[in-house]
């Protein structure tokens, strides 16, 4: 996989099965970025090339990778496969696909898995929650991350507060 | 694998994730031996045995496979990644397992595959109708399989039309 | 039926409840126009036409037709009556018409055959991969059409990996 | 079909799949007696004896037949095919057969009919209803049924005005 | 209620629970305006107007009213609470309404009435499919116009089969 | 009504539709005597005693009833019927009867009411609940009962406590 | 929380998990202000704000808080917390969200709530029910707000009754 | 909270909402010990009691927890509220409780969290699957770990290969 040329080397990789999930997928990166956590992205599809996801997930860890993000539509199988083959945590993604059944098939496709092998599974299209799932992943193990994430649910509780006053501001005349 | 010592080699190889499916999965041998097909039944397990998965998958049709039979329960990645491995008809057999959600998991995590890479799902725990789905598929281009299967329609239609007598005998009276 | 009149006979045939479903039917044939297999297409109502349904499936096996491809929509019964009137292999694909529930009617209308008759069900939409599926089941016996199968899986991986290769260049900077 | 040799010639048909549906679909014919309607009962199976049910669906309202009660399970098909073969009313009853999917696959094959073939579609193995259905229907056109539908109505009243008065009496002391 | 003033009193009765329903129930009338059936149509809202439901309900077979046809969305009390109120057939028409989840809530608040009372329950939005079924009551037992409906089907089939000929045509070159 | 003979009159009226329900409904009366409410209980069926059910809810205000809890399964129309015809709060509880589907038939037929009639509804079968929330509107107004309820979270919260600390003892060794 | 300036203080407090329900949750204060009852509104995250959630939950009935409307939607723990840490009654509002799955997420977090624990949900995005709802609860010991819902319901019935006049006049000819 | 008295302190804390969901949470434990992990184990109810589910969410990462584990059922929101208030990734597990809706109450309420807060969610009743992922996670920067997940995949892929062999020997004779 061609990971990023500069900077640190990447400690979470995100793949998804098709570049259609990109829009989605895309912000998972976006957070990690917030994060400051060093990450790669690309395309791995369990259906369409089997042999790279082999490669890709029996070497993750050998390349210095920590948490794997997987997302995929339908009947998607990247997320347990990727589990399968990786002694790593492995988050999933359920994504929305054009033709998904209101996304019941990526959500059971990827949640049901069977003893032995857990996937992390956040919400339908949540790849921004698995971002952040990844991050807490890593700051569970570094107390500087985990400081960053203490700060972000501050911040997130600040932002809801304001708006709170400006709604009672607003509506309760 | 190992196939059947004696008789034909086997062209139509069964598989299932766990035994546990085998009091289901056994209908398709079942109906293959009424058939007279020879066939194969094993264990591959896509989660805890990705490589034997992938090996499989991979050779049946060298091997003189010509249809294979999958069946899985929960999230039911093995007949759809067999399927991508392999370029011959795949019939997927969702299992209700005991942790199921009634067998959605296993049905969508079947049915739904993406473009490009088919799986011929039959009814949850309709092994019995993968065997005869297997043995169209073989008599779509052997006349005497054919035969058969015109011969196995009629009798089932004849079983029914005695029932059918039966119970106007004792209950229109 | 009025099947092609030029070039080889068709050896499968794409039959639909209605012609609103033809948008997602051509996509079965424009696959079999790119594996080069000889089909036919028309309406076959089981509902508003039982009689041509009737005389359709009895006799398809006798015009040559090797693997039968039925579409339909809501509470959708052609595929399973034409699979319990013909020896051949049906495939079915649901098809999300305007006032089905989100596709479930179809979907199990065609899947949950009870024993004896099966009906190998693609996902929802999926008319392509229904295709794909006939050209797996001819190539089953065909060699010929199971070489061009591994190619077009081979394409299909190439053109995941070159865009794999785009995403990594444009997105791990 | 054996239609009952004695007494008048029967207007209503109550045909099942299978002759498992016979425990529920047997309160149809219950009910019957009761209101004291003439009536038929028989298997008639839509994948296994195609052709029979063609015979009886085009025919019952040549035989006398007024209305017709079909029961069905899974991917049921009965009572929409014969709806689509018969200018009568019929009245669908969703069985809740073993490998059903909780009732979902029977209920929704059954009242997803497309525009022009309707089948009166009554609750998961409510038989019973669709018995009373039936009688609704024959006393729309002959007071004398319309009377004893009103009369089973008031003693279905009284039943639970008693059943209310016993409560009443134990509960509130 | 204000029914025709000229031509025959009206033997079908169609209500809706709100004026929203009118674009979905409005295909009720055309069609028995088509089978020259007279019917009378307006608004019986079970929860905003249940005075008058019953008033109607229970007076209807007194005016001569043959079927009721009864139109609802959401938590869709009308035609089960019609239904416990008149001896007639009610036939019941799930309407998706704006709020409804995916129609769900309607079709089960209709369809799955308690033993005694039974609705006609057709499928999500067919109203056209309750007139056709309405006119099938009728027919049941007035040769006219179970003749019509044999001539409804019949037309049904030849708009099919020339359109099956159409495709064959335009698709099959 | 009979309500009960001695004690304070009833300010909160149970009812259900058929006895069948008493096992879950018997638990909300459990609680309210635990609360020391006076309450009175019956069975009222939408579909088997309309007028009962009229005549229940037009007067249940006038008698000093303040709040109704309505329990019903199936196509569940009680408590939405009662709450069109009273201006006082309708609690609904959905009862998983014996031919419900799963209870979703009887959760969206209380829950999804359309504007203007709202039922307050409670989990499938969560008669207790039911009969909580009826003390919490009582208390509403009442400091003395807004007590008992604060005792009554009280007393959760230390038995849950106690259960907590025996298993930290046993299981944390 | 700023509860409004002039007039009353407010019975009645309406929140949200987040702005963006502000659309459907206004529809409650909307209809309180017809019935003249003093609110407050505003925002109060169960996820983002848990300390503010529990101070005003825990506050409510000292400030003289009779009836709590909280709205949420995805996986809704705010109807259910609330009630948990407050001996009000709770009314719930289940927002379809964006990513929700259809509502059936938001339903089934507010509605199935432990034994012990009730909140009183309303149907999806009814938050104008929920606003009626708590009006009732008011009016069930105030005779003067019950006398407001008394006419309210009657207008509804008025409202009905002439659009049913007008249908009539205009679909009966 | 009462953690063990000897031996490391835990790493890992297991909360659930109810002892009756024990027999499912201990087997995260079980495979929490096979891979030597020290953990403590508790019941936290999220609404029975807030308060020390508050305190215990607020301190875990203080006390040294690295990863929580927390299982509910129904309307399950103890793992979403204790997500907000805890920086470090919490493992959730639908319990499929006695009145739980099919399991899928329990499981939306803790998947579907919104932006900001992730919940890991695993299969319905899949405790064991949280304890792996538990020591995923804490292997994700520990080699030692890593190594054990490394070795416990394999030896689950041994104990297939085994049963494969004993499958084959057995059945195809």
């Amino acid at each position: 996989m061609n990971t990023p040329k500069s900077g640190p080397s990447p400690i979470i990789s995100i793949i998804m099965g098709s570049d259609s999930d990109l829009p989605v997928m895309r912000q998972a990166a976006d957070i990690l970025l917030e994060f400051d956590l060093p990450f790669e992205i690309s395309i791995v599809s369990a259906h369409r090339t089997p042999q790279r996801m082999f490669d890709f997930a029996r070497q993750a860890h050998l390349r210095g990778i920590q948490v794997i993000i997987a997302g995929a539509g339908g009947a998607a199988h990247l997320p347990g496969m990727v589990a399968s083959l990786t002694p790593l945590p492995v988050i999933g993604v359920p994504v929305k696909s054009s033709n998904s059944i209101d996304g019941w098939d990526s959500i059971l496709s990827i949640l049901q898995m069977p003893n032995g092998i857990p996937v992390a599974t956040v919400a339908l299209n949540a790849a921004k929650n698995a971002g952040i799932l990844a991050a807490r992943i890593i700051g569970s193990q570094q107390p500087e991350i985990l400081e960053r994430m203490i700060k972000y649910q501050s911040e997130l509780e600040q932002a809801v507060l304001l708006k709170a006053e400006k709604m009672e501001r607003e509506e309760n005349k």
